[in-house]
């Protein structure tokens, strides 16, 4: 059975050596000195490894279950959930004025990371109920917020995000769920909302959908959606319970995996919501949480891909098959743990070097949206929205990929569930899909991000891999191995960016059969710019003699994996881009 | 739910076209005539569609059960299987002598595909009774041979290769169960298989087990191994069926795919079993087949993708969601097909030249495998032998990214168990794993075939690529599309052979531990050697007025595709294989 450790040890790193959080001059970071976060990183891991991870497997063998309309959740998720939420673990990253503990966003990320790489479909319920409480935190009125927010801060009720219909996914203008005013000012809400996660569960005494819908005569398209919070049960004045609400659950879906989430189709039969925000306004509603999810979504790639490695190395190390090449390694046994061997290494290396970089670039990411929210600062948050899609679409992907590399160093035992390297590369899959399919995020990047302000924010993320090289390349301990392949890494996505311009004026198809590469282009040279940060960071702990040499020269050697066999894939995408529409648009629909 | 249509047309091409099969002068080639083959592949075809693809989901949703030690196979499979015997199927490429119709392998391989595409886990019991047979064949005694082969060849009997045991599965040396010599011949062998597909099942009766065992006083490791013929059921001098023997199912596993065929833990406790072949040399005995597995197990890798790409078209052309960029497609309809955005046709085309590439080359494999086997034409066997373990890892690699793509193509639709990509995923992914896990198939190709001989099949093999480059550099038809990326594509290839030779020397981890990348490598450039000579083939059809215009067009543009959009990759796994054992090899077993 697959076990699971928090890397607390590579997380301290990241605050505290790469972003060093107490001088970022954020609200709230100062609080954020070494010992706190290792307590709480610490007792996080004890929590994750004790009470979730030995429920992940318990969770896709049983699956949820839908008897009479109500959905049950796997044997010990509730016993599990009730254990987090007394622990205050949901309350970490919300508002003190509901009942939050304040904390930073890059702390939920760093937590989130230990919960969802422990159990994701468990960890949905929780994360679902955070998008929903930034929603309504975000828009709703002072009563709504007094309403719903301090029992969604505790996970006493969870939330959901209704968008999707059967006929409508990533094209919500088509839409076509109802929205009627009543004469108290509140909807009734009729239509069917598919994909709906943690869309009904038995952990939980109410749950809160925040639905998109029409109202009568709003316009067509996009512009005509608003978003209403809907409960599952309808709440007196005074909070407590009042009769179920006319929502109830279709269907739960058989799916690839996350089975210990329910994944619900909702039927509304004029069912009572409140209007969240403004009429017609409902997506720019969901969009200013979008980074939030898109973020959290990269992050179950990464910490699948965590979880994933962690197992592979502990099976590598354990596995008696075949000599080393360059001589016997443990002669005394009847064969050599298959660790030895360069291409099981090979795996291992590219399975560490990729999280390691995803966690770094995804803690900078919530420091970014930090410095957005609780500062206020516009080119923060220009950036985390450029970064954003390239996040969730390159570390789910990639975080796939290092998960089925993971499942393959078992071998034949990987195909075998019991095995448990099955569930993560099925888990792991639905992360590309869901919230905005990934090549919807390329789309996202390439169509909007891209060119948003005048290309403001692309030119400021160019700067500052610029910047860090200049300063830097008088460094002969990173020059070669970091700071070189980065500028080349750097310059084919400059290449890439300025072919769009170009090409895509001309013809927009140009720019958009690229658009998946160039996502994947950026990523390299984002996860080139975590990498030769984090090696500075590293060479600087070895000068100084700062202790925990292994530590850093680990770090070192990991880093310069990345770009010695990672990075040159940038030519290969710079060339696919440069290749322009024709080769992908020539043929005919029907040709196929 | 999924379907699937038998690509006869682009077989036909590949056979009459691309390898002019009926000119080929090879033994029982001239009959393999434009009507021959078209008859069968298009009865196949329907076969296939009719009979096997509808229980493809039924078999992943029921799978096999184990009761009172028997296996029961799906719903529906012992009828199909029944149908598969009763119009011939099994006897299709097997030797005249036995009952077979004596046909080319060539034949057998395409068959294999419409077989694998339509129905995985059903077609393996037929698949793995071939490939006991062919064991038989080679290495068993006259008697032998008429003992097995004829209920074999019809597959009233089906087989099975027993190898892995829990503590040796690469490792073969490290195999334990016994082989003890009886006074009448036979040997009594007693030990635990794993693994073992199609090792058990209701739908013939009786299994004839190959299995490795060793005899008493054996030399250690893979010298001292010998196979011997183990039935279910012995069989009297006059074929009929006498007592069980002493084998019997121990468990069968839950797998995370092909659920339809039965993975069994085989026990023997003293079973009957005589020998084949000759003594210690089983595992020879077992290679000699190893072309034949591997090549139908790469086979198997791109039918899953062409099936799961199948699918992905016919959604694409019929879900509605978002406008073409460049001007409604479907302007009275509430949006446009998702086929034309150009993402989506990006990964449509990137299974398309795919699937058509790795036919061309596993069918051109077949040829080679007839030429050595019906001609002694050793050169063909060198070069299929270099070019096995390139099919066999990386058709299945990319046969899964390209199911994958195919599944995404579905957005969340594709999650969902129901809909059947999931299915092409889960089934592909252990083509990757078994009949030798890609990595063994990296260091086959690295650590054997490429120096095999002083390295001939390897120089053989780049002499072809070089003849038909220079045979056709006048044509400006090929030349700047096909002819100049196959060119680079092979120089780097051949560079990485050159430092392979050179640095593997120093330090033979600079070779295996950028073996996984040449075996990349080098099926980039048998694919663009491929679509080289199909664009040549497809150009001159053209030229010629041929007819079918469409057909040769779309050949090209595909073709235009994968040199422009695929090949590219080679520069990345260049890089990647010259930066050497270091960024690999550099931790410790205890930093990961």
């Amino acid at each position: 059975m697959p076990s699971y450790t928090a890397p607390t040890r590579d997380m301290d790193f990241v605050l505290h050596e790469l972003l060093n959080v107490t001088a970022a001059n954020i609200p709230g970071y100062a609080d954020l000195d070494r010992e706190t976060t290792a307590a709480i990183l610490e007792e996080g891991g004890k929590f994750a490894a004790q009470v979730y991870q030995p429920l992940n497997a318990v969770g896709d063998r049983e699956g949820c279950t839908l008897e009479n309309g109500v959905v049950h959740t796997p044997p010990g998720f509730k016993a599990a959930f009730d254990a987090l939420r007394a622990a205050g673990w949901t309350t970490l990253d919300c508002d003190e004025a509901y009942g939050g503990q304040g904390m930073p966003h890059v702390m939920g990320i760093a937590m989130g990371e230990i919960f969802a790489a422990s159990n994701m479909a468990l960890n949905m319920y929780h994360g679902l109920t955070h998008g929903a409480y930034s929603a309504i935190r975000a828009h709703g009125s002072e009563a709504q917020k007094r309403k719903w927010l301090p029992k969604m801060v505790s996970c006493a009720w969870t939330g959901t995000m209704n968008l999707t219909e059967p006929h409508a996914g990533t094209d919500l203008g088509l839409m076509r769920t109802k929205a009627e005013p009543q004469a108290d000012g509140s909807y009734a809400i009729t239509g069917t909302k598919i994909f709906i996660s943690a869309g009904d569960h038995d952990m939980a005494a109410n749950v809160v959908h925040l639905v998109l819908a029409r109202i009568p005569g709003a316009p067509e398209g996009v512009k005509g959606i608003s978003l209403f919070i809907v409960p599952k049960v309808l709440v007196n004045d005074d909070g407590t319970l009042a009769e179920r609400n006319a929502v109830s659950v279709g269907n739960i879906e058989e799916k690839m995996g996350i089975h210990g989430n329910a994944t619900c189709v909702m039927n509304y039969d004029g069912a009572t919501g409140w209007m969240l925000g403004e009429a017609h306004k409902g997506l720019r509603a969901m969009f200013t949480m979008m980074n939030e999810a898109r973020l959290a979504v990269g992050l179950q790639g990464y910490a699948q891909a965590e979880v994933a490695y962690q197992n592979a190395v502990a099976y590598a190390r354990d596995r008696l098959q075949g000599r080393a090449v360059t001589g016997a390694a443990n002669p005394d046994g009847p064969a050599d743990p298959i660790i030895v061997h360069p291409d099981i290494r090979r795996v291992l290396m590219e399975g560490k070097s990729f999280v390691e970089g995803a966690r770094a670039l995804t803690f900078w990411a919530a420091e970014l949206i930090d410095r957005a929210e609780r500062q206020g600062d516009a080119e923060a948050d220009a950036l985390a929205s450029l970064l954003i899609p390239v996040i969730k679409g390159v570390l789910t992907d990639r975080g796939f990929e290092v998960a089925v590399q993971a499942q393959q160093v078992f071998g034949g035992h990987g195909y075998i569930e019991d095995n448990g390297m099955s569930q993560f590369v099925r888990d792991a899959r639905i992360a590309m899909i869901y919230e905005g399919a990934n090549g919807i995020q390329a789309l996202d990047l390439v169509g909007r991000k891209l060119a948003a302000d005048g290309g403001k924010a692309m030119m400021g993320f160019f700067a500052l891999v610029k910047g860090f090289i200049k300063e830097n390349e008088g460094d002969a301990n990173l020059k070669a191995d970091f700071l070189d392949p980065l500028k080349a890494a750097s310059k084919d996505l400059q290449t890439a960016a300025g072919y769009f311009v170009q090409s895509g004026t001309k013809n927009p198809d140009n720019a958009l059969a690229g658009a998946y590469d160039f996502m994947h282009l950026f990523g390299h040279v984002a996860l080139g710019l975590m990498w030769a940060k984090m090696a500075k960071v590293a060479q600087a702990a070895l000068d100084d003699g700062r202790g925990d040499a292994g530590f850093y020269e680990t770090k070192l050697a990991t880093g310069r994996f990345y770009m010695a066999r990672r990075l040159p894939e940038t030519r290969t995408l710079l060339a696919r881009i440069e290749s322009g529409a024709k080769p992908v648009m020539a043929l005919a629909a029907e040709s196929f």
